[in-house]
């Protein structure tokens, strides 16, 4: 049996019961560290549930930002700075992660409060994170302010990509499992995550073909 | 050791290995199939590894489109109708949802051609996949067309969430590993999820706590 539930039925939920249902509904999302810094050298970190792969050719990556006040802190800073950086978040440190989502203050390093350790590449000044087994560096492309709920798209270029040695397959494949990557339900549950097949280009009339 | 890759590189690339590799780099994604129907009735039916949350109060989820033929056939049918639904992939349809992408003439439901039973809510136009354990109705919100690559993100309020009776918590949670979910990798692999904990809201000075 399912239950079927309609616009009037979810918006007399209890806020919080909502928001956590509505951010689960989804399902897994990608789970990224945004590092940045301020304009006189703060550094800030924070935890993002909302990456999404815009465009391989030349590559690109959005992320929805909400007008609270962590994320307000990243938001300044990429204003500042024009760079930011997307770090992967591995099973390793997806604890340290979560601590991110706390509201410090803007004079204090998440890095520094919740254990990551900063990494620099020369003349890129946004920082990533060095336990972070994929650590992109990006230049803000543009923005899109969302009307209905006054939330951000923010669009920017991948102009480092930084990977552990060998991790890239022949055909430009990246192994999430060996990775140690995680994905996110909701706001707050971390996942590792089983391979169930790699599939081939899918074409009408032909069987589907498993890869890996 | 790390190799670190930067813009002039990536774009050296040849083309369909820096696809597969920046596809993959955002870590694990949603996956989910959207199923529209066309002004005439043609049903149609894609797979989609873009749904990002947007808000819950109200809830709204946004999706990127890219500009290929299998896309332009949702965004058409949204366009018409107005309406969509989101329907998350589980590891028991996940080579049907794969199907999908192949690139189908308009006039041939997905549907049927990938062995996909579509289903009906009284009043509301757009089909949903009647195997997926999450089933979301949506009505067209606002659109942005992305200036650096023509890809577009676009924005719906969720006017019908259809899940497995007993599937929701007590404070709103949904257990996504016993609903049988999936996260898509790049464009090509599928995973399933196993959960290394849910935690509390983080405090600063506060130690992480562990719900689940």
């Amino acid at each position: 049996m399912e239950n079927c539930l309609d616009f009037e039925k979810l918006m007399e939920m209890e806020g919080r019961y909502r928001a956590n249902l509505i951010n689960k509904i989804t399902g897994y999302k990608t789970a990224n560290l945004i590092g940045t810094r301020s304009g006189s050298g703060l550094e800030n970190l924070a935890v993002f549930n909302s990456v999404v792969h815009i465009g391989a050719n030349p590559p690109y990556l959005g992320f929805i930002l909400r007008p609270t006040s962590v994320e307000r802190h990243t938001y300044e800073n990429i204003q500042e700075t024009g760079y930011y950086t997307i770090n992967q978040i591995t099973a390793r440190i997806h604890g340290q992660a979560h601590m991110t989502s706390a509201k410090f203050q803007r004079e204090i390093s998440e890095f520094e409060s919740c254990g990551l350790k900063p990494y620099y590449v020369k003349g890129f000044e946004a920082p990533f994170v060095a336990d972070s087994a994929i650590k992109i560096g990006l230049s803000f492309e543009e923005e899109h302010r969302i009307k209905c709920n006054d939330t951000r798209l923010i669009i920017g270029k991948v102009i480092h990509l930084i990977l552990p040695e060998g991790a890239v397959g022949a055909d430009g494949d990246l192994d999430l499992e060996s990775l140690d990557t995680v994905a996110i339900g909701g706001l707050d549950t971390y996942y590792k995550g089983t391979k169930l097949g790699r599939y081939a280009f899918a074409r009408p009339g032909e069987d589907l073909r498993k890869l890996s």
